[in-house]
């Protein structure tokens, strides 16, 4: 499947192919990606703060949008190889946001790091990531 | 808050203090805790694989769990500091379940390693994962 | 290439390939792999610690004989993708080990854990990993 | 032991009491370090590139001069915790330098991200890396 990639084309495959998660795509760039998530109370862990796998969710994604950057089109099998996630202080808030930028690009996988604030506090970064992502490969 | 470590207790704590995730921990040992996840089509992601995300969770909820094992008590306030995941082979099913095993315990901070599949496959496993849960310091 | 399996042929292959490490394998398995390395000098850091890449270079030899395990032949070209270290406690002494053991094998990746200890204290844990290799694409 | 942060003294700290490095200190900023190695015959590995130990050796030196700019103070004490490295493409040169950048500092820890890459060579990064080092309690 091979798409234009803009953000409404990204976020029409998610609200299709995934529609469980309320992640959302809202910006794209050359190298980078930012994703948009609103908390809910069932994110809400002890003490008050967005839970760790609600982070993890949001930088996942953003990575995986950041796949579709680094492809140069809307893979939605492009697969979470390996994630590793920092959790650098507590969030707490109603909406998070992800910047995923690109650091490789190789006909096997994508290679990206993340990070994670509260709406309106970027530089109180909650969470920093790096990942890889398996581009499918040809049969 | 100090309760005596045994499952029911745990379960409760996660019921009360965490209303919003599913994650259960069905046992523990001297240097392990097991955890359960009945799966929801809200956590399928495009191929109808069990989604990432959901594998982190509940890999993340084991060590959290492992970490009241190492301290002996439960701790609500153990916080994830660092975890790493692998995803090694698409899970599919109704019900993932992760096996954690400590690693060290310190005064700051309790490691383990974690292993998640899907019920009734032990022997073949969608993620292995690494963390680091931070201990609260004395004030 | 495609040489027997066998400590001896890993060891040549390393010795005539990677004549900079001293890291050499003592023991394999049909899922696991043991490497070895005497402490010099120079890998003293303060403290008198065994220095973090020390350790690190260890595991990740340790890990790039188990993809050969896991491979089934000498795969000289099976890359690190990705390595996550984890500190656990100093280690103090002439020789550490690492054992590794196989998480997964796909046609593009090998992943597996691995635990360093200090000669003698096989209950003193000193790093924790995971990784991944990259299996060599056909062309 | 606290000595004024510039890079001979770091450099000079680096020499006495770790003198098996050859990782120095070439670049401090308020929130990132810049560290460089000379690659020498012993770090190439089968296929003539710099081996990933030696490029993690790098990062985690580069990350722990940024562990000084994070905490003010040459604190020769703060330890690697943990740290996730990927490698993007093959290293091959004379010279590596790494950049890390600061995520955060609490009074247990600084986190940062590091890129390694040959010298000459910028828009190339060989290595993306993420860690956490644990400043020294109080006693």
């Amino acid at each position: 499947m091979t798409v234009q990639l803009d953000i409404g084309a990204i976020n029409s495959m998610v609200v299709e192919q995934f529609p469980g998660t309320g992640n959302r795509c809202i910006e794209i760039g050359p190298d980078f990606a930012v994703a948009a998530y609103d908390v809910t109370p069932s994110d809400i862990r002890p003490g008050g703060f967005v839970s760790g796998p609600c982070q993890f969710a949001l930088a996942d994604c953003a990575l995986w949008f950041l796949s579709f950057v680094g492809l140069g089109r809307i893979e939605p099998m492009a697969l979470t190889s390996e994630l590793s996630i920092r959790f650098l202080r507590p969030a707490v808030g109603d909406r998070i946001l992800c910047r995923a930028e690109l650091e490789a690009v190789s006909r096997r996988s994508v290679v990206g790091t993340a990070h994670v604030w509260v709406d309106g506090m970027p530089d109180k970064i909650t969470a920093a990531a790096q990942g890889t992502y398996a581009v499918p490969l040809p049969r």
